[in-house]
């Protein structure tokens, strides 16, 4: 089953068999980050549907890897998806989104059907550290303009110290700024600020039920963990993503968490963990970023 | 500069052009595991010589992801290349290896020149806590036959503590073994057993300089770090591997930490990092894999 759901993020990606393998898709406007490019996740979700639609058998993405090529823009486009193998967990695919006959992503992915994977949980793993949402912050409430247009579609609640960044981005006081990342401490004792990590609640506006796709999404969506570094705010480019998708998520509230760990040479790695609302692991995502240089 | 240093990595990967998209490569029987098949690191370090004659420009994989489509066997095979895109800092290419016309392994990759990137060094990353050398076991010298021939390429020095899952695999008490993994503990207060973790020094064996293709092998050839977690032990199957390549390794012994965090549904992530002999984080890596089942 595709099980996607009905919802902005559903008709936003919904992909038209052309041939054998070309897809025609709509990079949609609502999914604009700062400055109007369209979100990475939300491009690969876009390939993703197409995929799914070639390999019915196995509608999910257990592992997906994107490299942007070049910038995409709200229009049209077309997805041209190759199976490489199938076997009875995986389909081995390729898939490349263009526009006006450019490549923009190049995709190399495992589908699966999450729903034949079993067998016992076990590891070390636990749910982001977070305050209750009441004491998160909306970052509409706060006057964070311009919104991009992929806010409205995703509410977000980030702990306070997480906007200790936003007052460097402005410029204010970097020093303090700083300070108060590394010094910033929670009374409740969850989501006191570790450096590094970004953690969040997370979940779609309007209702619609999160699905494996719309993790592709959540996986490149908040602002970079590596800002609570202390080091210089600015662009992160993403030269590659790689999402897991474990398991379909339960309806509620998810919780996120990214950690930056290492930042060298002007690279840097961005590492995502996406819990459901019933205390399970859905996702594991992992990108290579280029380090913002103030 | 490719700057791939001499002795059996160097031979054993070599590549040679037959047109302008194709190279021969030979899989040497010197790089097996258990059973005989060669490593999966080995075979993604053979598609990338083929990316970096390519590409000679961005010698160095940046980020490599291979996905294993059937079994590679010792004997020729072809690489072709597909360069995707090329900028001032990465070249984006695909390639895939095959064996009498079967595609056996996809890799989507962008290499750079690992030269050109600087930047500051920040983050919160260490290097693995370890036992000195002296105190950590050669498999060699513990009769943990029959030794794989990848082994013999191989020096690896694993913490004491790391070998209880090998009581388990003998099917000797399995479960005074997985006692042994939580409850052991080191009196230098490095290298105490952590779950889901196994740390080790690693370095080629005569001589041989530490290369950025020779970190692809590193990142799949210790013992998977799901046995330290008590479960089953069994076959780890890759089913997708990416490595993230930061620097080139300075001389001398080096040391890796793997972890595995999340074990669902028969799906687990194992999480490498390699640090060099002067405390620099040289590469991370991620894999997907299929849980053992006993």
């Amino acid at each position: 089953m595709t099980g996607e759901s009905t919802g902005a993020f559903a008709e936003d990606t919904a992909a038209t068999r052309i041939d054998e393998r070309r897809w025609a898709v709509d990079v949609s406007s609502r999914w604009g980050v700062l400055g109007g490019a369209p979100n990475g996740g939300y491009l690969t979700a876009l390939a993703g549907r197409a995929v799914a639609d070639a390999v019915p058998d196995h509608p999910d993405p257990a592992t997906i890897t994107t490299h942007y090529l070049a910038p995409a823009e709200p229009g049209p486009a077309e997805v041209e998806v190759d199976v490489l193998a199938t076997g009875r967990r995986f389909s081995r695919v390729r898939a490349t989104l263009r526009q006006s006959g450019r490549a923009r992503l190049e995709v190399l992915a495992a589908f699966t059907d999450l729903a034949m994977h079993d067998g016992p949980d076990l590891g070390t793993g636990t749910p982001p550290a977070l305050p209750p949402r009441q004491d998160c912050i909306d970052p509409g409430d706060i006057g964070d303009a311009p919104a991009p247009p992929i806010r409205e579609r995703m509410d977000q609640r980030l702990p306070p110290h997480a906007w200790s960044w936003a007052d460097a981005q402005a410029g204010a006081d970097r020093t303090r700024s700083r300070t108060s990342v590394t010094d910033a401490t929670d009374t409740t004792g969850r989501g006191a600020a570790t450096p590094g990590v970004l953690p969040a609640w997370v979940r779609w506006t309007g209702g619609e039920e999160m699905t494996p796709l719309g993790l592709l999404v959540l996986c490149d969506a908040l602002p970079p963990a590596v800002f609570t570094l202390g080091g210089p705010v600015g662009w992160v480019p993403t030269v590659e993503l790689t999402v897991q998708v474990r398991r379909r998520p339960a309806p509620g509230w998810l919780r996120v968490a990214f950690t930056t760990r290492h930042v060298t040479g002007g690279l840097l790695e961005e590492d995502g963990e996406v819990w459901d609302a019933r205390d399970r692991l859905v996702a594991v995502s992992r990108q290579l970023a280029l380090a913002p240089r103030g």
